[in-house]
């Protein structure tokens, strides 16, 4: 059987990511989603492994120095992050999954999954991207100096990236991410038991 | 600028990549054909480098020689070839070109010309393949088994190829096809730029 893809979609601030990535999810809705592992408590009807995976600070620390998990952040002292095993259940058992990472989440996904398609998301322009976050922020001045200036610094990892798609439309971007998850699915290296089940 | 791509589609004989192909250009109006290099003479009103590039047979053999063709067919005396050098000055002029090629005419497609991007039609199974032979053919029982046996052997060369693709259904192949085009334009290695392009 084919394992599934694992493809990452990140960008710099400001790129669109999130747009973009909902609307290549409603084209894929066979595609799954990692489920992230945090520190904090679950609220209301929250399940072990539906909405979160619950874990101990202690737990979650040694799961990272374990290199189980991908990435985290921190949000109100509590610890979120993309867990490694799922991951590879999921491929293995021939499930695609779309992941939204940040850059570095990225890199990690491609050094612990050769196989793994990583896309860089990126606005049409620098120009564009600065109406863009001035269009849409009640932020100060300072601020949006500091969001282009990590963006324009961000743009430079494009090159650790397979793909670059420049989010010019949400249609039209999230129509390139979907050609790159059906062509990587053709890709003859996905796909060496072929010539057997010819037969 | 951006390169144009070169994307070759093989296959053995009854996959049905003439079908196949007639759809994705269709969809892929601005993509270039490649001019075969002939031997015959021109008929009525034929164009040099327009329907083709007219050679003596001295001269066409010295372009194979020069590796400036990639793969040639002999038909009634005369030698019908696919010439590298307006597939380079295409590709450098941000030109994609479809090519429809023989198994041996893609892998020397990927040889001469690295960025090149190959692609192997599939027959659904054998049994589908035989169904279409036997369908379409008034061939004697012999000249199918031939074929068969031919398309079997064939089929062990798809592991040279960047991609599979199964013809189930011609609207289902060509939209993989065309998604590979859509997602090998975006793939970093042909956007090396693309830092630079965003200032």
């Amino acid at each position: 059987m084919r394992k599934g893809l694992l493809i990452s979609v990140s960008g710099p601030s400001g790129a669109g990511k999130g747009t973009v990535l909902a609307k290549v999810k409603e084209m894929n809705p066979n595609a799954g989603n990692s489920i992230s592992v945090t520190t904090r408590e679950p609220r209301g009807e929250e399940t072990e492994g539906v909405e979160y995976y619950f874990r101990t600070k202690e737990e979650f620390m040694k799961m990272f120095e374990e290199g189980e998990i991908l990435e985290y952040d921190e949000f109100v002292g509590q610890y979120y992050g993309t867990p490694t095993i799922p991951l590879q259940e999921m491929s293995e058992a021939g499930q695609d999954v779309l992941l939204d990472l940040t850059i570095a989440g990225s890199l990690c996904l491609k050094e612990n999954f050769e196989q793994a398609v990583t896309i860089f998301l990126l606005p049409p322009s620098m120009a564009e991207l600065e109406n863009r976050l001035r269009g849409r922020s009640t932020e100060t001045e300072e601020a949006i100096k500091a969001r282009l200036a990590t963006a324009s610094e961000e743009i430079t990892q494009a090159s650790s990236f397979d793909y670059v798609v420049v989010n010019d439309t949400v249609e039209d971007a999230a129509n390139k991410i979907d050609a790159i998850i059906k062509a990587e699915k053709c890709r003859y290296i996905r796909n060496i038991d072929i010539e057997k089940e010819m037969n």
